[in-house]
């Protein structure tokens, strides 16, 4: 009994239950055998009868689930011989590791140069690997147009005025019911939608802090946190972030130590840039220690839905026992991109959030929740999010063979178990400012290092965007941009 | 020739232009003889045949035009004698004048006092004097599921990502076609779109001023004005308003010479609570003294569309020639409630205002901008508007006659020339705030005087709404409040 048999166990009798298909199913387990290097690059995957025979499954379910993974890109078949997982990943990268800087406090002012990067990136012409966003027809917007109409013509005028200030019934009620299924219990009145993610997270933080203030962020972290704490003049201690597991605890233990931090913004899945999720019993480290100090955290999850794996990462709010975290989400990254909704389960700020929305927006648009919640109840959420995360996990792997054929050999780079950004450490003499105007000049955009740093660190890495339909002017551009980091 | 025929000069050939039909032309016209006082309560409106030989008209489009103000509650048919003004404006209750306190500078600490006066009227079961909106079936909601719909469904995946940074450039040049009709003349790239009015408000302020700064208001102000100058931790100076003429201009150029005030926030057309519209030339001058002292004016117009007159008020931005005036509006209170979709021409402080707002919400719901684009195209929005005006105008005659009838024959009342609220000023002895407790207690809400002002003055005041249909039970209720204003 191979690796392959030992670790894949036939498909429970229950399965059926679940709206995936048996293929689906079964190709999932082959694909994660992949991803997590126990079917190496280049090995023989076992042939379409070994595996029907040894798992207990029919020819044409085996056969369905190859053809499925050779389509995701993961395998390929060889004339007369069978299918093998692809070569691509041979002769990988290196992987990162942690990039530790001396921990100080430090007034945030990036966001002019942020704003300047980002204009640049505007052009549509260019390959947008410095995107923030995946392509867009990786959504169900049609369907969700279908449900937009369906809720609009159905709604009373008396809803429309409620749900402005309650937020969308359905909405919330829906929303309640994905926490529950990830282990989350929550009172649906502690929920609040706001205008996206980023409304949320700004209400949070304006919430438990006042000018001045200190709060722990990632190094690096999300750009948008940057310009939010120099907007509302406060002060980053940035604890370094390990590119696989997250947060780097004891950086942050002696920080709450020593500091009088007055809130953590964290991303403990899949963050933004490099796509480190935290394991389940970090986070329940990492709620202690915030609970040690009463620091309220504001847990940023708006990529929570992108992960690769078989189980779904729990959030740090599913350890909360004292509504200490606000949890952040969104459904513009998966579902429904220009809608804006999001929502934040506030915890103990809930009421405080909830008033601070109404004295700054109000409410976001009500058709956009009612059509969201009808998606919700009747679209297919799961069944898209599943295909949603091939696409994502295929183009990662593209983008990793390609940056392992172009990039210099030096370069490290990141693997996220979900998302769709890579995070490339270039060798030190590369600058990758001067990268980004570099490959501008040649219709190729990429978010460079120092935009994700409050002190403008990182020179030499990128964030790469592989969430766009791999194509000749991909690859091409990855040929590109390998030629520009030889030349530094 | 009496006074009716003196003043209203027959309609000209080029009516037909217009897509409003000759009658309703008609009927507006007497309407604003009516409102002006022109034509008396009690007087006799020239007969079918008469009107219809002076003014060129047929008997038919006469006919039809009293038959529409008999509708509108302005005129009613005597048996075999004809049409006579309504009796209700009769005796009429007295006209507020301007309320002067010494004028000072002053924190704002109301906001506790408004959430719980909010909250006090969310009960759907009272009668809603003391809403903020119109009823909602005053509005298409019909058709705008429709261009909801038509939008969404045409909309591609690359527009939706472009409208989150650049807002729908259909909904923007159609913005900009409004303002050029209205006479001012602005490039579409000075358009913010925003979350709302109250959003383009808050990026506003948050722009031109810092903690701790002067803000120039009005007395009494839109209660969400003092919450937000709260939030921000700036002080307030608050400058009185004539009932009929808007801002005290002596008393605010007094404060811009010797305080150092860092914005001003005014509505110059139907102002929230008190219905007064400046004059143009007061408007001119009110321009005149911002750009002396270079103070930036953030002028809310959300109101703008209600006006019942034959003209739209323009707004003082129409005198801007040094981008001082920040110009809000919504489509909020005249077409599309809870779409949640308002606007900012924002003069020079546009770039500032939209890095704001791409750092606080991103974007309002790129659908909501796209379905209202299609309504200022399709949907027919100018004849949507004249019905919305009339029924305001029939009901704010019913609610003065319906107060004439049962309130303290002290009470004083504005008489605004648009919009949807009346503004009461009780005898001395009322307490507004236990008037609310008791009305509440009987099933009525209604907005009390303190809410409006940042040092809680106007405590006999209150705000009612008449943008709800006139029923049974309304009469009841301003009976009931006039028993309780009886009892103080």
């Amino acid at each position: 009994m191979n690796d392959f048999a030992k670790l894949y166990s036939p498909i429970s009798p229950s399965a059926g239950l679940d709206k995936m298909k048996r293929y689906e199913k079964f190709a999932d387990e082959v694909a994660e055998l992949i991803r997590t290097g126990v079917l190496a690059p280049g090995e023989k995957v076992p042939s379409v009868r070994h595996a029907g025979r040894t798992y207990g499954v029919s020819l044409s379910t085996v056969f369905q689930a190859y053809y499925l993974l050779e389509s995701r890109g993961l395998i390929q078949a060889r004339p007369r011989s069978g299918y093998y997982v692809r070569e691509h990943a041979k002769k990988p990268l290196h992987e990162l590791t942690t990039t530790h800087y001396p921990v100080d406090v430090s007034d945030v002012g990036v966001s002019e140069l942020v704003f300047s990067v980002l204009k640049s990136l505007k052009d549509a012409d260019t390959v947008p690997f410095g995107s923030a966003f995946p392509h867009p027809n990786l959504y169900p917007l049609a369907r969700l147009a279908r449900s937009l109409a369906q809720s609009a013509r159905e709604m009373s005028g008396q809803a429309i005025m409620a749900d402005m200030t309650e937020g969308n019934p359905d909405l919330r009620r829906q929303i309640a019911l994905r926490y529950m299924v990830s282990g989350v219990m929550l009172p649906v009145e502690e929920l609040v939608i706001t205008n996206g993610a980023m409304e949320a997270l700004n209400l949070c933080l304006q919430t438990v802090t006042r000018p001045g203030d200190l709060v722990a962020i990632e190094a690096p972290a999300f750009y948008a946190t940057l310009q939010v704490l120099e907007r509302l003049q406060l002060k980053a201690v940035e604890i370094p972030v390990h590119p696989r597991e997250g947060i780097e605890l004891d950086v942050l233990a002696d920080c709450l130590a020593k500091l009088p931090i007055k809130a953590c913004w964290f991303m403990s899945s899949l963050q933004n840039p490099l796509g480190a999720t935290m394991t389940e019993t970090k986070k329940q480290d990492l709620y202690a220690l915030v609970e040690q100090y009463q620091t309220p955290l504001i847990e940023d999850d708006v990529y929570a839905e992108l992960y690769f794996g078989k189980q779904p990462p729990r959030p740090i709010k599913s350890h909360d026992r004292n509504g200490l975290v606000m949890h952040c989400g969104s459904f513009s990254k998966s579902l429904a991109p220009g809608y804006r909704v999001g929502w934040v389960a506030g915890g103990r700020f809930s009421e405080q959030i909830s008033r601070l929305k109404l004295m700054t927006t109000i409410s976001p648009s009500v058709p956009a929740q009612a059509a969201i919640a009808d998606y919700l109840q009747h679209g297919g959420y799961d069944r898209h999010l599943r295909k949603l995360r091939h696409a994502l996990e295929m183009q990662q792997g593209t983008m990793l063979a390609s940056a392992a054929r172009h990039f210099p050999t030096s370069t490290r780079v990141t693997r996220p178990s979900g998302g769709y950004f890579l995070w490339f450490e270039f060798p030190e003499k590369v600058d990758s400012l001067k990268l980004l105007q570099l490959a501008l000049a040649q219709g190729i955009s990429l978010a460079p290092g120092p935009i994700f740093s409050a002190t403008q660190r990182f020179r030499n890495c990128a964030r790469l965007n592989h969430g766009h339909p791999w194509d000749s002017r991909s690859e091409k551009a990855m040929e590109i941009l390998g030629r520009i980091l030889k030349s530094f």
